[in-house]
């Protein structure tokens, strides 16, 4: 998928190729998940998602293209349903817990497309690597410059704001590795914990610290 | 590696066969970050520790069982190095800073046999696989125990402990994907913020959420 591509199924109106696309990334990302890129063959995503290896060879070029196509497709998700909904609110603390609330959604929502994103760099062209970690690195930047914005408010005290940012991701990301659909809790319920975590992680750190006579 | 093996590697004296083991775990371990572990061979594990195939035969029976040995000895580093001096820890509050401190800490020291035992659980026989994911288990069982003991003592106020063991378990194992020894921090300032921000996830949260007017 090139970066127009990537563009015109974000931005075309939706039809029946773009509805079959995305579902074979998800299905494609669920069985990359299950068994490993690297044990995944062509036939086995053809397979689950009730194509000829023909068929397949109509929607993606191959297993490496495909790869970038799924993580193309989980970063544009990502900036469709929380960076430019997070870049509208102009309030540096309640654009954290929108970063937080949307992004932890997301995952709870489609977690597989997701997680590989992390998992399989290695497995792509150099070119089309540096363009994820390109997308991935700006979105570090940007909860980043949310909590220099807080410090610079005087609400957040002697965290760096790069490795906030990180803890804060690697907390959210991991949902998909413990969150299950049928579990104990509804995902709204996860959404609104892991927001309240993130949150007090970065803003009330020093202040009850302070108070605390244990400290 | 048998269990029994593991607990030889644990309480046996050390001596040259064992520095010799952990050093093929360390290095097989960072082939595996690096290449993948379906992508990496035999071949290029015996090159990395200057071995024949032959003489790394002497050490592992194949490539599926210095997967499980490495996770073994990584969960045996987290026992030595985390569980045990915090299950020493009587106060939650303190004993909850010792996990993360200690587990921290351990990852920039170490990250890549750290890090390989998350992604790739799919690549090890089931039994092998059940016997990794009992004891990453008993691991948030802990922390969300210590979480429900300072939710006994009103500390912690409206959080479920699993999530919230879960979420710091995420955080935590981050550290692995971002920090860098070469980098702009001191190991030792990153273990204390990623301790202040995990500390604060859990025990600062509602206190100021109530007296917080935005709320």
């Amino acid at each position: 998928m090139t970066a127009l591509d990537s563009v015109a199924l974000r931005t075309a109106a939706a039809n029946g190729e773009q509805d079959r696309r995305a579902e074979i990334y998800r299905n494609a990302a669920r069985i990359f998940h299950r068994k490993g890129y690297h044990a995944t063959s062509i036939n086995d995503i053809a397979a689950a998602v009730g194509l000829t290896k023909a068929g397949l060879y109509y929607y993606i070029k191959g297993k490496q293209d495909l790869l970038f196509a799924i993580m193309s497709f989980a970063m544009d998700q990502l900036d469709e349903q929380v960076i430019e909904p997070a870049r509208k609110v102009r309030d540096p603390r309640t654009r954290l817990e929108t970063i937080v609330t949307c992004h932890a959604r997301l995952i709870t929502q489609d977690s597989s497309a997701l997680t590989i994103l992390v998992n399989e760099l290695e497995g792509l062209l150099p070119g089309d690597r540096a363009d994820i970690i390109d997308r991935q690195r700006d979105y570090v930047d940007f909860i980043a410059d949310t909590l220099a914005a807080l410090r610079d408010e005087g609400k957040v005290v002697g965290l760096d704001p790069t490795v906030g940012a990180f803890s804060l991701v690697g907390m959210i990301l991991w949902i998909s590795r413990w969150y299950r659909a049928d579990g104990r809790l509804e995902a709204e319920e996860v959404v609104a914990e892991v927001t309240r975590m993130a949150v007090a992680a970065v803003l009330n750190r020093s202040t009850d610290q302070t108070k605390d006579p244990d400290r």
